[in-house]
């Protein structure tokens, strides 16, 4: 099984609220030198079946109709090799 | 200035119903052949100054104490390359 990773963020040219508000409470907690932040979603999707050129079209697609709201949303998609998982 | 990602998503033995809810909707849109969804949160943190091994253990302590419940979600934090934009 593969896993295919969709991001999808605001468009730098929107306002990202979300982003703007953990950007703010950044330096009360201490943390300095963060100049911006964006916050967007992230779709981990096991696939059924080879990953080819077929499916990633399928897979853009859907992102495309489905995942991202692509008047405001940028999205890429990508083959995510199994890493080492993280903490 | 360069940019860090942070990408959180909710440990694999957690319910994730915002995945669940896109895997549903998927066969329903005509795409078939995903055997699961996970949806969780990327964060894009532009950092002044250089990236290196104290700027990225702060943002790992950022991500532990604010941007992840570590209770429920795991983060990766990796630096990210400039890369070609998408879509």
């Amino acid at each position: 099984m593969a896993r295919v990773v969709v991001d999808v963020m605001m468009k730098p040219e929107i306002l990202d609220p979300q982003g703007q508000a953990v950007q703010r409470a950044l330096p009360r907690l201490g943390f300095e030198g963060i100049a911006d932040v964006r916050q967007g979603k992230r779709f981990e999707l096991e696939l059924e079946g080879p990953v080819d050129d077929a499916a990633l079209a399928r897979v853009r697609e859907m992102a495309e109709t489905f995942l991202a709201n692509t008047v405001i949303e940028d999205f890429t998609v990508r083959v995510e090799e199994r890493e080492e998982a993280a903490v």
